[in-house]
């Protein structure tokens, strides 16, 4: 595989390559890294990148690995630029025959994310749509507690997603991080909402299987200068009938990277958080709340098919993000060996998940600046 | 004192009876406790109560008290039935001389709590409002740490109070807590709201120290056939500019009674939650997070004040009701002595806290039934 | 009811007196407070007792109290004194048909417990003996799960007591808690296990329903000038073949009053700790890990017994003693009353747990003292 | 690199490979992954070894691989072999010039350890033994911690390791792990000491700085059948007068892999679990507790060092395993490049902590057989 962008410095670039190295089924053997040539290269040979495959930009890339023999190129591309260059290497790569991995929010604009939808749908080709929260073997379980209904039909969710590190203007000191993050030419209409309220919004809808169809959201800018929300929340309304509460911020001090989700049922409510992510807990109306852990044997087998050590041996981020590689490599895999893939395999986040990201972000900054008080989902 | 209410069976009652047997400051010498003469006889006797103080309705126990000697008769009265007899015999217990226990909500209707606070005013009287979460050693800490500005400016509050025991139709078996609390006629415009989510209101504003200005609020009915909102959630906004969620269900099944709050300021944030109420955790932007805990020597006097043992036995919801009182009894007890109650005595709910949880009913079920989403918090 | 000892700045004198007030069913009406007469005098006055019955030396009470008319003398005494101070008063009032609440360690010696015992045998009279840990729900919950083997036959108990609050040579500062508790004379051969050790010691054989046979102990004085142990463990064994570790300390620094016990059988084991005493965590060996609570209407009846509020209101120290208290006094009321009394009534500490943790202290001294691994458990 | 053992259905094996591959700066080239030639083969397929470099016994590749030109053979070989089949291996890899890295415990007996010790020093070739838990971000700052005087003088150590996974006779189905594990020919003269208590053991010894210089133990056969200790604990002291209890059990049924450590001196005490591994509990005499976190700006530069994701992005065992693979290699790197490896990289566990293991097994199980209660710890 080969990657655009995601070098010197950039933490979410280190991250796919650790996950990409995690089980050795895929190797990196391609990459434009940066946008500034020689940062480019001398990524590329810092990543022990043969020569002839460090390129300078994304297009010579696609355009050369296009013409190698079958057995030589690359079998897709990650695409871990800022926001604001998603959309065209996404669609070039598919054009040349690419399978593509993509950081979310999925592309710059709504509109955007359907085009690359279709072309996904006419190419047949896969993507893969890094929420990494869905990757953890704990979360496979929850969405599958759900599914089996364990907890009857759902009522209520509360998904809330705190983080601090943009308590301070940290832009204006030069922060590369929070620089691109804050900037609507890089990062779209929204801020927060879109840098990690798209992960929230993912989360409950991938747990619950439910579909948001009503908001009604508060969007704010809390540190003075900055020019897009770092804080907010939203009333929603899923279409079965259940109601929720989605958080997302920035700026609360203190807290690193929060992520909680509880999801409430007739029978009874899950509750799983990031900070203690092999732990499961569900809680019963009439008998005593359980404790599902990554690795138990009576999980269930999406769960145990993303774990990979035995029970409390701890996995955190990086397996969860190796997970969302390792299904997509089995799935591609099984494709180009004309077999179907198990289902555990196909379970990672994709176009469709993408679209509806860059929905809620549009609904929710538009929700956030209207007056009245529910807005309709749209897509 | 005497209790008006609180016979057999009732909760809240038998907890009232706990808090003012725990300090040894206060003694129950009389009670109407049901509205019912044989089970207001029978619970007085059961209780030990002189035969002659033991009456069948609050009035005649207001006049007949009133008519006995200062050091014979009672001080005041503890009000603990539905909150459709709240207004008068507070009222009447006022005009009578006696200081009043309220449980919240302080009244059925706003009007009424306004009418009881001037009377609160023209009489001097004492009046103690039961937001038992108030009472923590470390809610009093909390509120400590925000009123000393080690939070720095207050920008973002979440509080949330899940409960799961009305996620069945429970009123429909007869069951005596449900029944009242979701009928219209006892307990007010609001059901959840009403019961709990006062009590998340009055904890934000109390920590904070500040006041919400605009609410937009969503209320649901979630189980068939009841006939008040048993959930609902609110966004918020604080007259220092901060924004917020309050959370209040209900029908989360599983949950018990899981108040927590979260206060973030420029510099860090705190959590409380009630189910490990003895730690108090602060969360810095810059050093490691910290656990205050009960008994801890480093608390503000406010704190340590409301504690009865040392570090490292846990205090809980009977103490934490029990401080109220207490605080109530000092405060009436150097009234009575013509001197000057410590601050730290003072600190406990009132009639003003009261109005302000009359409004918040108002408000968040005004909110929740218009189309605009904003509507400013009115008193 | 009256006390011996516990006048002001008593630690557990004032424990004492809020467990009894809790629920209404004891008074106390008689005391001798203090050794020293002032003392004793003022702080009768400060607990609104009688003049009459505000006595000097608990003799002088005793004899007079035995005088009068049965409904008006006192039930029992609480002795609270010093551990040197327990078995002459204690074996006084039996003599005078008084039943006793006694703080553990029981008496000085074991020879003393022994004697103590007889006694009790022979007056038929009731002693409680506050190990105030076994009335927590949570903890009768244990035991009653290993009593109906939910967990098979029990194979391996770890017990630990850590405190902080000795890890300076705070007696040389004159602090009262820790002069008596530090000097041999008052307190006995052993400090921290005596202390502490024996509610570690007592828990252990309390839930597991199980008696240590075999020791093996290493105590320790860390800190310097110290004229007892304030830190030990030990290894044991137990009658059914199981075995076990006891640690205790008092100078871990930074702990607050940290005891925690987990009891392993063949199918499960279960862990309690005071800090977070409402849950009880069991963990499965083929299913998820269980979390009990108390309020819990799945709870045995000996867990629901001891239980005050509802699910989700913290029970703490207090009612914990108070169950102590509230279990001896129904007993009491049951056998005046001529009627058996329920099983869940008599389930509190008594004279057979002093002998054995006195036996506890012997035996732990001894054990640590010589040079052979394993000591036989003597009493 | 290469590997020696850990084929199909090898638990460490796998978890030696990813650490391998997570940060990309090692790849496996060569494997004799079996004493089972048709298994060595399938297995070295299965990773995608070259043909030529797959061999079917240790000693060939050895032979051969040192034949091989400098830029092309290995490194260092990895033995994930029954400890039975350490010593051999690793004699031979460091006479033919390759340096090692070996699982625990480092040999089957002491007097091969030491052997081993003085052929690492006579060759001046790395050795990595791989005691995971010290590669914990949070278990490096725990010893900067200790080390820094943070806590003043270290007084007490407890440690313990509770495991389930052997409650029942797991090995009479043939089940592998535990096959070879409770096999004295396989494991040596310990069973669960020897997989499990030199963690522990490993791990007070790391974070504290000091040594053990008495052992008192007793161990168990706990499940019937069994040929090794299953169960066990000892009291310890070390060589600054400090004492300490080490607890190591696999038939605490329901316990998944649960290390624990926590470490008192005189201002203060620390608490890591691996349940919990990103957090860092620090207990303070005199000031609110604190909770150093993964991640946190605060931390010291080993801590640092050892990270891969910002704070809130857990890191788990397989990183902790990586960690310990990674400073190995940069060490290594250092050294063939002439250059001075930095300190943080140096901190990695070696020959030395192998010996002192393998003297703990010795110890462990010659004070438990004896009736002395205190042996000294001899190497």
């Amino acid at each position: 595989m080969a990657m655009i962008g995601g070098g010197k410095n950039a933490f979410i670039g280190a991250v796919h390559r650790i996950a990409l190295n995690m089980d050795g089924l895929m190797e990196m053997v391609a990459g434009a890294l940066s946008s500034n040539a020689d940062a480019a290269i001398e990524s590329g040979k810092e990543l022990f990148l043969e020569e002839s495959r460090i390129y300078t930009d994304y297009k010579t890339m696609l355009e050369k690995e296009a013409l190698m023999p079958a057995d030589k190129r690359i079998d897709f591309v990650s695409i871990v630029t800022p926001n604001s260059v998603h959309f065209e290497p996404a669609m070039m790569a598919l054009d040349k025959g690419f399978n593509v991995v993509l950081e979310k929010p999925i592309t710059f604009t709504l509109e955007e994310a359907k085009q690359l939808k279709e072309k996904v749908v006419a190419t047949g080709l896969q993507l893969l749509l890094c929420h990494t929260y869905t990757g953890y073997p704990m979360v496979k379980q929850a969405k599958q507690l759900v599914k089996n209904g364990a907890l009857g039909k759902i009522r209520k969710i509360y998904v809330e997603y705190p983080q601090g590190w943009l308590s301070t203007f940290l832009e204006g000191t030069g922060q590369k991080q929070s620089a691109w993050r804050t900037d609507p030419k890089q990062s779209g209409k929204a801020g927060s909402m879109g840098d990690i309220g798209t992960h929230a919004f993912n989360l409950a809808e991938y747990i619950s299987g439910l579909q948001v169809t009503q908001i009604c959201s508060n969007l704010n800018i809390v540190v003075e200068g900055r020019l897009l929300d770092d804080d907010g929340a939203a009333l929603l309304k899923f279409n079965n009938g259940a109601t929720g509460v989605l958080m997302a911020t920035q700026i609360a001090a203190g807290e690193e990277n929060n992520v909680k989700i509880r999801v409430y049922g007739e029978k009874g409510g899950l509750e799983w958080k990031q900070e203690d992510a092999n732990s499961l807990l569900v809680k019963w109306l009439d008998k005593p709340a359980e404790i599902y852990r990554t690795g138990g044997g009576y999980n269930s087998s999406f769960a145990a098919h993303n774990t990979r050590t035995p029970a409390g041996h701890p996995e955190g981020y990086l397996e969860a993000f190796a997970n969302l590689y390792r299904n997509f490599a089995l799935t591609l895999g099984a494709k180009i060996d004309g077999e179907m893939p198990k289902e555990e395999w196909m379970d990672f986040p994709g176009v469709e998940e993408g679209v509806r990201g860059m929905a809620f972000v549009d609904n929710v900054v538009a929700s956030s600046s209207g007056n009245e008080k529910w807005k309709a989902f749209e897509v």
